[in-house]
């Protein structure tokens, strides 16, 4: 099992961007929250220690877990490698990854313990707490408009860990639990013939010359969708309703 | 220059949520948004009105923009594609993508005009939403905490737009040479009528409470092969050959 990297909020000012944050987590997998002097100290008080709760939508324990520290110094002391992420580059030599370039590293280093350093909303991290990390993320944005919620980076950050930890799952089984079974050519060309024999029978091939292209562009519909064995008995229903009920035959007739 | 994705909000709850979606959007270099039925009406008036454009936290045109709509049908009846996002598996047969897959593909068809669904907090989107749309976007969470914040759901797709816009040149189209553009949904809303009314003339619908899951499985097919708007044209024409012609008449009559 990996250790799961720590999300640090270094003073953040509203206890709704501590809960919102808190949920992202929680909704991709990571569980460890480090606070440095949150402007409503910790743990909360009412009214907003409710606040925080309704944000977090039912994480309430990474809230209740979550640590609290003096420094950003302090908050990092016992991890193995902190990134730092910023919309302002600094004047700082440090490598600057973005999220996913970060979280693939990070998942490259599955026995070392990682934090990853947020700032407060607006002014974002000074240099002092940049100087507590050894890599800057910048999270790529419109430049005209940079800056993103605090709960919203850290959601980037975490769920790039969330795609990288199921990468592997994922390109297993495509998620398609209803699905039967995919129709066999065989299904499929009974299919073809029965619908090609009643267009026949419509007189919907203009010409001899032009019944192979449509021939092919009418099976290429029903190929890329992929039937069902179900889904071919059901077009096959279809296909018999639209020629043969007694109704229509009235109508027709 | 590519034609961005539209985002689609059915029946948002809460103007906080929608306020955050449009800061999210223009974070991300996206600025078409449509409101379906919001709860709190469009425009919005005081104090709904400064609570969404807090949350908007200067996206402020975004909001001004947002175009509303009384139904989801109608909210994307000129797009060329629509993909939904969903955490539930639902009885449905349609392609599934995680966020990344979905982006890579639209952004391999960069004329085409797109739709990404999004449904109201807590309950989703339900069935009659999920009809307008031929993909499922699956967003990849905690299966025991798999809620993600509305907001927080769109960021998650915008951020993988503003990802893959930011890499390199984008692939060539995949190989469809015979496609002139993708049938607007309104021309399959035709074509599904069509197919739909001829179904019932001829008591296709064994019983009216099976008909509307009869429908939506036969309307899936056709959503996921993705047509063409001559692919719509040539089906619609097998289906008026198969009911009308006179040869079949005086054959059944």
């Amino acid at each position: 099992v990996n250790i799961t990297p720590a999300i640090i909020l270094v003073r953040p000012q509203l206890v709704e961007n501590i809960g919102a944050a808190a949920r992202a987590m929680m909704n991709c997998n990571l569980s460890e929250l480090r606070l440095v002097e949150p402007r409503d100290g910790w743990p909360l008080i009412s009214p907003q220690k409710e606040r925080a709760a309704a944000a977090a939508s039912g994480a309430d324990s990474i809230l209740e877990n979550a640590r609290l520290y003096k420094t950003t110094a302090e908050a990092v002391s016992d991890l193995n490698a902190v990134y730092a992420t910023t919309a302002r580059s600094r004047d700082m030599i440090k490598p600057v990854l973005d999220p996913r370039g970060a979280i693939t590293e990070i998942a490259s280093r599955p026995d070392e313990k990682i934090g990853l350093l947020f700032g407060p909303e607006r002014t974002g991290l000074i240099n002092d707490d940049l100087l507590c990390a050894g890599k800057i993320i910048h999270i790529p944005a419109n430049p005209d408009f940079s800056s993103f919620n605090l709960a919203q980076s850290v959601l980037i950050l975490a769920y790039e860990w969330l795609m990288q930890a199921a990468a592997a799952p994922l390109q297993a089984a495509p998620p398609n639990p209803n699905r039967s079974r995919l129709a066999t050519q065989e299904e499929l060309l009974h299919m073809f013939d029965h619908l090609e024999r009643e267009l026949e029978e419509g007189r919907f091939f203009s010409t001899e010359a032009m019944k192979p292209t449509m021939v092919q562009n009418l099976r290429n519909i029903f190929l890329r969708a992929s039937l069902t064995d179900q889904e071919v008995r059901t077009f096959r229903g279809v296909i018999t309703a639209l020629t043969l009920d007694p109704t229509r035959k009235r109508k027709h007739g």
